[in-house]
């Protein structure tokens, strides 16, 4: 088994110790099949150890040459989004296609959850007034009870549905599939977000990032959400038009947003963005927990396990759907 | 029963509909007690109808002419805090001091468990890189498992407690009684503070003001936090050295902190308090409910039958305590 990582130095949460992962693999294995582990840096370049490999372990691909690798029967993608190779008409049938979504769970939902709550409490507002040394009271009732719509249902949506309810809020969740969710009061598809945007207090961006869910809050979905309700993206800076927020925000026609994704990342020093009005940015830090490696390794080495044994693969990205 | 209500207009949260209060107060008493509520505007005055009072509610009082109700018998205080009215010398045997704990601790513990979780993602720290136009990844692990020193296990500390509890932090309760409580893996007297401090991830007062607890967290204190440590106040100024908290925020030597109090109140414009790196500041928002009297009132109108039944009040301040 030829194992071929493209390692991605920029990205340090995603960055592989390569003899840690050789040994975590050998160690995986038991000796019971012989495995090399290659190693490249430049994910534009097909080098020969990646052309000979059965598998590829990365993020960023070079995807439009993935025809070269004749033995590929499986690639691994180190992050959950997938939307950085669509379309995958390069995926030819017969290579499976994984991600690793579940290692951001635990920690997305708890950014998931910090961000309801700091909204709830107005924090992007304090915030604002803070950078003019402004002291400005602005009272607030206990979350219980509000309203969240979370869009898009998968592990990190899931999570803050969790915590959502936990704290007593009513979970709306919406999923392509509409299929209900053991976290979500109710669960509806992406067309009844118009029906839903007017009751909610709180809506949370978790969906993927796909050419169908491009600013699914445009500036028309904005407009039907009521004056006081927060936005929280934690997803992709496309899925909302952070045009049309911004402009809301800076209009006080929103209660605040927190936003965790922007385009381009990083976020360039001159972006007014950066200074819009009731509005707090995290740099794309909600979900990569500090042991990301360490929780990705384990999926990867589970689903090499389920390989070798010719068992179904977990966390198959659809090659229709895009996620 | 005579009832004087000195409110106060330039406190919003405390101001009271003496309308809404008259009506409140007739019907939880039936008609079986006549009951007359006279309403004052200046916490230096005393007025007749005050002279006469049975019954006192407010928040500042003249508290050095308290001597002149000759029939005074009970004051409820709107606040949690007593620290306005330290030393309780003034307080004369015979004569009940009660406060309004417990209104706060919903609200305040979602807004304990918001810091908890904001300075877990670093989330003052995103909040100064964002002032300045910078995006700089700081990656963090889940919550789960770390320390948290909650100092202070009233209503709010112990909801804070909860909170934390149900998200797997490990909670040391601080109290002066060192009794137990059902929220905290272990409870200390503050004197066990220097072997706490160093380890702990957080640090959140909720401890009353007194001249004992002033600057309980001072330099000394502070010093022995770990450097990724994140410190919450929301109880009062005073016992956090807040000029030493922003020596070392500065200087790096700690992780964020969030506070919601400041000395004085409101926080002057020109105070360099505001600019502190990695210091996040809410305008004393983290436990005043929006709908305050109305759970102010539930607490004085339960008070107000038991003295009518001659039964014990809740709530009582401890006049030696100070709180």
């Amino acid at each position: 088994m030829r194992i071929h990582l493209v390692n991605a130095p920029e990205i340090t949460a995603y960055w592989f110790d390569p003899d840690r992962l050789r040994h975590q693999v050998r160690r995986a294995l038991e000796g019971r099949h012989p495995v090399t582990v290659s190693v490249g840096q430049d994910p534009r370049d097909v080098p020969d150890a990646m052309r000979r490999a059965h598998v590829v372990v990365g993020f960023e691909l070079p995807v439009h040459r993935i025809a070269e690798l004749a033995d590929l029967r499986w690639i691994h993608l180190v992050s959950a989004g997938v939307d950085h190779l669509l379309p995958l008409d390069w995926l030819r049938p017969g290579v499976a296609l994984t991600n690793s979504s579940g290692v951001h769970a635990e920690l997305a939902g708890q950014y998931g959850v910090a961000a309801l709550l700091a909204l709830n409490l107005r924090l992007p507002v304090h915030a604002t007034h803070q950078r003019r040394g402004c002291w400005e009271q602005v009272f607030n009732s206990p979350i219980g009870g509000k309203t969240v719509v979370v869009v898009g249902l998968g592990a990190i949506g899931g999570s803050v549905a969790q915590h959502a309810r936990g704290l007593g809020l009513r979970v709306l969740g919406v999923r392509r599939s509409g299929r209900r969710h053991p976290q979500a009061h109710a669960v509806f598809r992406p067309g009844a977000l118009p029906e839903l945007l007017p009751r909610a207090d709180f809506v949370v961006v978790t969906a993927p990032l796909t050419p169908e869910s491009r600013h699914l809050l445009g500036a028309k979905e904005l407009d039907l959400l009521p004056r006081h309700a927060g936005v929280v993206n934690m997803s992709r800076a496309d899925l909302v038009d952070y045009g049309a927020l911004a402009a809301k925000l800076e209009a006080g026609e929103l209660g605040g947003a927190i936003v965790d994704v922007c385009n381009p990342e990083p976020l360039p020093s001159d972006s007014p963005l950066w200074h819009v009005r009731n509005l707090l940015i995290t740099p794309h830090i909600s979900s990569d927990p500090t042991d990301y490696v360490e929780r990705m390794t384990r999926i990867f080495l589970d689903n090499l396990g389920r390989l070798l044994a010719g068992r179904p693969l977990r966390n198959r990205v659809d090659r229709a759907a895009g996620y």
